[in-house]
């Protein structure tokens, strides 16, 4: 039956401070709502010549070859490792979270030899065990997750791209959760390819990836003697159809969501008219400020380590005696807001709270504090 | 430089009367320019049950297992044969245009064994013939498309299900330019898969596709002895995602794409309120007044059996003496009005003109027959 559909649609208002989607701005929902033009008019090339220059500033990289999945951040992932691993290839997965799981899963279907680093969530790897167990395995591609935004962890990244040059690896990272809420500099760290999700602190709806590939990396996939098993996320075509192949003219490769591309294109124009430093420091300032808050209600923030805490995502241990689900289901019930619990191996050890973007503000962390407060008081304490 | 990224975004009006994307009536985009809400969120997963029925009616199917892919019609190609086909295993494709070409070369990339049955654009395919080649072959899958937009043609689809099942092959189908358009009864075809995309006369913005697998192709793809090479489109997953596979509780995936999916829900709704029957009867009507004024303008049309005509997407035989994108062009500049010349195997072939669901009215044809009569006029005849 087709009655169901006939109703109207119903989107509640909330607050969307987990770890993503994040709420979209009004401009950028109005930018989403224009009328669309075709996939293949020049005014969306331009708009696409302009996304890229956005995510070139974002990334702090002035490769040429940048574009935006017509995806989320999963389709990153699978472009990034289809294409610059050939099947029976090594590849070492840094697992401290839900994200290296996910890319080892990725590798090992299309045929490469995967290698794990596993730590348990909120670990990290120093770069001298990186080079350690890298000598070891000789991969093509080393993966590290910046933001691990099931953990609450931001890793360091420094001198792990020399690292990786040094042994002709390609140093992979993933910085959905963390673009735009903490430092990260393409070029100067040396990473060669870099992704990141459209709905976490650039607050655009979900459903487009930014992915930046550098010389070393296009060498490595423009040089395969195997095509990628996605026809769909090969780069010899998405370069072209973002015009970042040299060629004259565009080929119609897919359909990409033109809608989207407006709204990506408006959340990049947002950040840069902000700037870098000045959301950096923004994130950096709210964070400061929930940890204050949360510790004053008696809460336990789960990573100990100040500097390794990811400024968009917080977690918090789960409070002695309480049951994390319920907490969560009263704070949405009565508060139309979502904090969310961990994700993969991490559940059942964290709650997060995520202020990113639009989202960052103080009076968003007072919001959270008082709905966690009000769950405190309200929610069942087990005795155990 | 971030300069051109701080400009306002900038999309001019347009006809979009090419063979897709379609213009976005006013109320689909205003349900995409909703705020959002999260990807797992109750109400989400209600929005997700609305839109399976409104697809499970679009394609007349009561297929449990009917979803709609986060991406575009290329996404839903891939999960299909990725899901249904092994390595190694033998797939036969119907090629008459570039949906064809498509499919086979994703087939190969994955590992399948392809088998191609080609004909020039505009052509098709007996079921005998189909059958013959079929029982040389023995494909696990077989590969049609209904709406070959590239062509203007709309294949027969009667009776190649029952062959199919005869030679226990699955047959996949193609109906990204056809659905809304043309009659498809998936479930009284036997059709095992099918497909579509949402920017053609569903005329949502591009970056949804719906898809559906009978038992049949749900029998095949959950018994496979290897994992499909992507993670993203593994239907075990995706099954999971969208409240298919039975379980009480979905698990986290990929994030879809939330504005995408208030926009399919929408367009899903106005095509069910119309009604199916309806909707076809307006794209002949149409189409049939498009011919008309086609042919009093001395043009030829590409399919001369006019029961083989696609009503979404009318292809004319470029008139003698012009040059096809100097007319394309003319038509752009002077009356903002997409029309497209081929696409793959019918480029310098044919022109496209395609009028679909909420572009499809009198007045719409009449505005491209006045731009082409227009352009007829002025373009440079060469003596050739």
């Amino acid at each position: 039956s087709k009655a169901c559909i006939l109703r109207p649609l119903e989107a509640p208002l909330r607050y969307l401070f987990g770890p993503g989607p994040s709420n979209v701005p009004p401009r950028i929902l109005a930018a989403q709502g224009r009328p669309i033009i075709g996939h293949m008019h020049p005014e969306m090339f331009e708009i696409m010549n302009d996304i890229k220059r956005g995510i070139q500033y974002i990334f702090q990289t002035d490769n040429n070859m940048t574009i935006a999945m017509s995806g989320s951040g999963h389709a990153a992932m699978e472009c990034a490792v289809f294409n610059t691993v050939e099947p029976g290839e090594s590849v070492l997965v840094a697992i401290n979270g839900i994200w290296g799981e996910r890319v080892a899963e990725i590798a090992e279907r299309m045929g490469a030899n995967v290698h794990r680093m596993v730590k348990t969530p909120g670990g990290y790897f120093s770069n001298k065990e990186i080079e350690q167990v890298g000598k070891k395995h000789k991969p093509v591609l080393f993966f590290l997750t910046h933001g691990e935004s099931s953990a609450g962890l931001c890793h360091p990244v420094d001198g792990i791209g020399d690292i990786c040059r040094k042994h002709n690896c390609l140093f992979l990272v993933d910085t959905v959760a963390s673009l735009g809420a903490a430092p990260i500099f393409m070029d100067k760290q040396n990473i060669d390819i870099l992704y990141t999700g459209s709905q976490k602190a650039l607050n655009a709806p979900p459903g487009t990836a930014p992915i930046s590939f550098n010389d070393r990396a296009c060498h490595k996939m423009f040089n395969r003697k195997t095509k990628p098993v996605s026809y769909l996320f090969d780069m010899t075509h998405l370069s072209n159809y973002w015009g970042c192949d040299g060629q004259p003219a565009r080929v119609y490769h897919h359909t990409g969501p033109v809608s989207g591309f407006f709204a990506l294109r408006e959340s990049l124009a947002v950040i840069a008219e902000k700037g870098l430093e000045e959301s950096w420091k923004k994130h950096k300032e709210v964070a400061s400020y929930l940890y204050r808050g949360l510790e004053d209600l008696g809460l336990k923030l789960f990573i100990p380590e100040r500097d390794l805490r990811l400024p968009s995502v917080t977690t918090i241990a789960i409070p002695d005696g309480y049951n994390w689900k319920e907490l969560l289901a009263y704070i949405m019930k009565h508060h139309q807001m979502e904090m969310t619990g961990g994700l993969g191996p991490s559940i059942g050890m964290v709650m997060r709270i995520g202020l990113m973007g639009y989202n960052c503000e103080k009076v968003n962390a007072d919001m959270a504090l008082h709905a966690l407060a009000d769950a405190l008081k309200n929610c069942k304490k087990s005795k155990a």
